[in-house]
């Protein structure tokens, strides 16, 4: 542990110190949930979100509505708002992503913040130098790593080498950010969240493990139809089957769109084999199975009379048809746009305690 | 169109709005010109820049005045001038160039907005998403997006989908900022543009495009020695035809350099086959074509007592040798600079009203 | 030279120029020893640092004192100091590295300044442009070029050409960014510099070359322990032979790295054969022969009682073992913060008269 090996310097703690601010160790490590404050607002300065998994419902409400505080203040009202100045992210990314690095730098920046895009090529991550390493060089030069890493273990490992706040920016396992921008969008549109059923059509992913980890916190049942319910990580499944029983939702595996539709008020699909990295043959046998997973507006027949359809992007045509992705049905749009208004949530989360000024949504 | 779907869904348009602001039609498409303001100057916010075809002399004479303006308050002056603060710029490349980004990133920077830089590496524009799909996203979280793109139909696609204005930043069809900075380059040496003649020496391209574009429109005579006239776009060309007959001027094609050089006022030179992607020896052979073409002393000598010489680099010695380029002739320093306070001043006309407060140059 | 040719046009001055203030020759130059002003304090502005061969004592204590004087007032006292607004810098990477730029960025950010990072992929310098066009492009559109160039002779020309300071941010000759570090850190741990003895363990490289430009100038002995004492550059060893007489310092050569240790205050390794191109059989063949100068607690018991452990990372194994690496004993934390206030302090005093306000620290 780093703050261990400072101390045996025998030297007081902030000469040596890496990071600007002690945190205590248990927001440091960054797993146990913060408290509710005196003011009422639950803190999760100096944490990491690796996953939602970490997090509890009030948590999470607590990042939806600082993001809904910001879009309201800063987009609807235009105000000027620079809560992050004199802070500095680090971007890095093992995968480029357009929407993930733009929504995070415009973000950053609008909060008055500074970031720095490490690509692929700018950092090779336990190659050149072990991840502890990097983990503790970077933490001397910003406040807050945001990372997208293949490996979930990599991204946990930044979280305990290094000093300072870090985001999972997707890994092969969770994609937290993306399940963020997603429930601001449903909320936006149906004032609520409770009692929602979103049916999840194409193959079991990391996207679809976060909405296993957030939906039952939030009150949300989900239904997953994919090819095999063998598709999705056991250990997740495990997790959530216990959280659906904590919380009283529905999780539900299906093979069958169709049933998993049924009544649906959201239908949600996603660019497919995402991680597969296996022989091209088998790849397109798999993406053969999934051929009847494409979402058209037959499945919108069959949903709720309200359902709307969710996409995180980029899409291809086999995912879902025109008449459904660019119909006014269609949020993908608004759920772009807010991967922005949540993404600076959980950054001014993670780095100040924020006070919301406009009142609560409803969850 | 846009505009459509979100007005179909029955809800409030600013809702599901991801522009900041509603344009009228008229400007989101960013072809039918701007009018006269009350205050007498002209307002091109909310259009694209793809190309001077599309802008009347006095919004070219506007943009210019606008570039000469920010030089002389923040340059000479030292003004600190930022009204692009809280403005976001994404500047995509498919071919990378220092002088655009360079010149674009920093005078958004000096004007307080802030850009984003994506590498061919970072945006796979229309192979990983749809140009279409891109555009939204995009205009979900900048306010303007700058485009270097191979295919000029795809930075139109992009204007044309998206909601922000977008700059043409060089396409295989025109590119007009580079005539804007050579522009701005000989009012600055001669006090005024109209009744020059600049030869254009070497093969015709992009830029002798957009030169055909704007000198008539500007008052200025066109020589054009190529190869063969065919270089040059049949389209362009009858464009060209029609707009030195509307305002006056001379479009010469000649495939005699020193024809071209008699009695002009700026030679200009540019880059080899930019464009061109053929088998190498075909490409040679067009190389050795043009030998004949090399900008020397002696067709200096041709020209008018007065005559400079122009090259927006980067610069091969077989276009032009150091005896020219590097002499007192050679305004090639001043020209690169200017590409700065050009862009600077075409973005910000596409974003905000902006009054100039220093007297208007003679154009 | 630049100022010539714009002077041989018989325009003011002011006019063509490319820079925004002109500095005395002397100065663009980069080469002669800036003078004692007034203030007690002595002025780098307008210089360029290429190697810290160029600097007097006074000189590179006036830079570390910066660094410290940054350091106490940002990060301890958290004021907000920002002299660098309004000033851009390039950031030229022919190598790419994550320590420089994050400390570069981040530095220029803090002080108010902006910064453009260029990969390799960005900047094809001396290829696509000569450097000599490159430089002069450059100048116009920044304050300050920053550049990690293979060939130490390429980022002379870009300090000769430009008329811009240049920062050298490691050649394949010196890398006075780190020395500069280290020297901040050691001065940080011991209070005060002059006596110390410092063991560089390993081939010598560039890194190497800028300690023996330095460590004479500070009253710091060196030696060194490598394969042969041939690795070290001929030129350079002259050099310091002269300067360790000139201020009474000892530099030994050595190839026994027990020697070296003896009583040493200071262990420094480095990463093997960095700048080695040949083929893959040889590197083995001499990475072999370096297998005895793996630094552990061995060494360390036969330096002196408080000696310390440095290295600029990144690290492999078989330079210096956990042990060590991870040990109270490393300052390498430190040291790789550090990066950043010594690389503020250059760029500060380049480009701004800055008077420290806290008092100079003990060299």
């Amino acid at each position: 542990m780093a703050l261990l090996s400072f101390a045996l310097r025998g030297k007081p703690l902030v000469r040596g110190m890496l990071r600007k601010k002690v945190f205590p160790m248990v927001q440091v490590l960054g797993q146990k949930s913060g408290e509710r404050q005196k003011s009422g607002h639950v803190s999760l300065v100096g944490r990491s979100l690796l996953t939602l998994k970490d997090f509890t419902p009030p948590e999470i409400e607590q990042i939806l509505w600082t993001a809904a505080d910001l879009k309201t203040r800063i987009k609807e009202r235009g105000e000027v708002y620079t809560p992050l100045e004199g802070k500095y992210a680090a971007i890095i990314f093992q995968k480029r992503s357009i929407r993930t690095r733009l929504s995070t730098e415009t973000g950053v920046n609008m909060l008055g913040g500074k970031s720095y895009f490490l690509s692929p090529e700018d950092i090779h991550m336990g190659v050149n130098e072990t991840i502890k390493d990097s983990a503790k060089v970077l933490s001397g030069f910003v406040n807050l790593i945001l990372a997208r890493m293949c490996k979930h273990e990599d991204v946990e490992s930044l979280a305990a080498e290094g000093s300072v706040p870090v985001v999972n920016a997707l890994s092969e396992l969770y994609h937290p950010l993306q399940i963020l921008a997603d429930m601001q969008t449903l909320q936006e549109h149906f004032g609520g969240l409770k009692g929602l059923t979103v049916a999840w059509v194409g193959d079991s992913n990391n996207i679809t493990h976060s909405y296993m980890m957030a939906a039952p916190k939030l009150g949300v049942n989900l239904r997953i139809a994919s090819r095999k319910t063998l598709d999705t990580c056991q250990n997740v499944s495990k997790d959530a089957e216990h959280l659906a029983k904590q919380y009283g939702t529905q999780i539900v595996h299906t093979t069958d769109p169709r049933e998993a539709c049924k009544g649906a008020n959201v239908i949600v699909a996603d660019r497919r084999l995402k991680n597969y990295t296996g022989p091209e043959e088998e790849k397109l046998e798999k993406l053969k199975a999934l051929q009847g997973y494409r979402v058209t507006h037959k499945f919108g027949e069959m949903a709720a009379k309200d359902w709307v359809f969710l996409h995180c992007g980029p899409r291809k045509q086999d995912e879902v048809d025109d008449a459904v992705f660019y119909s006014h049905r269609s949020l993908v749009w608004e759920e772009a746009e807010n991967r922005k208004w949540t993404v600076m949530a959980v950054i001014l989360c993670l780095l100040k305690c924020h006070a919301c000024t406009t009142p609560k949504p409803d969850y």
